[in-house]
């Protein structure tokens, strides 16, 4: 996949001991009541680590981070993306939260 | 700007009456502290009223919700966006709330 978000100070691969951190993260994560899916990718849009996700959800949450990342550019060129929500009619979540130099994604329901 | 999303139920033109309102609402929300720009679109993205907000920024929210009702679909064919929000490190906050024709953005900081 395209590396053009990374940057040097972002890790594009993980090392063991932080790769188990991100699996616990994520199992930790999946669970909780109603998480119909979990992500790890890092900032190239690279799955890492998940559960129930797969490689659609990543190329959608991409998608949507970068468009709303040249859209914070064009306010303002160095602000970022904290926190993105989308809620359905049917009651789903989608939730990314950018983490260092990681993209969490959380799906519940 | 492309059609191509509206449908016949979905009103692509507004008459005086209902301009008027939509007027209305947007100078409502306009005024609400630390709001910077506030606009609707009709479903195919078209500009109908606004404050402050230029046609990037309307390119951008249809993007996003192209992005975010694609993947919607991905997962339950009839599921729709109710809320997107987008919270930036600068303290930005956009939200888009899909409400029956038209869809309301509004830029707060």
């Amino acid at each position: 996949m395209s590396t053009a978000h990374a940057s040097d100070t972002i890790p594009t691969t993980v090392d063991n001991a932080n790769l188990q951190e991100l699996e616990d993260t994520v199992s930790r994560l999946a669970s909780h009541k109603g998480v119909q899916s979990v992500m790890i990718l890092n900032r190239a849009g690279d799955m890492l680590v998940s559960r129930q996700a797969g490689p659609e959800a990543a190329k959608f949450a991409k998608q949507l981070l970068e468009t709303a990342s040249a859209y914070l550019t064009s306010l303002s060129e160095d602000d970022e993306i904290s926190f993105l929500q989308i809620r359905s009619k049917q009651h789903r979540e989608l939730m990314i939260a950018p983490h260092e130099g990681y993209l969490l994604a959380v799906l519940k329901r």
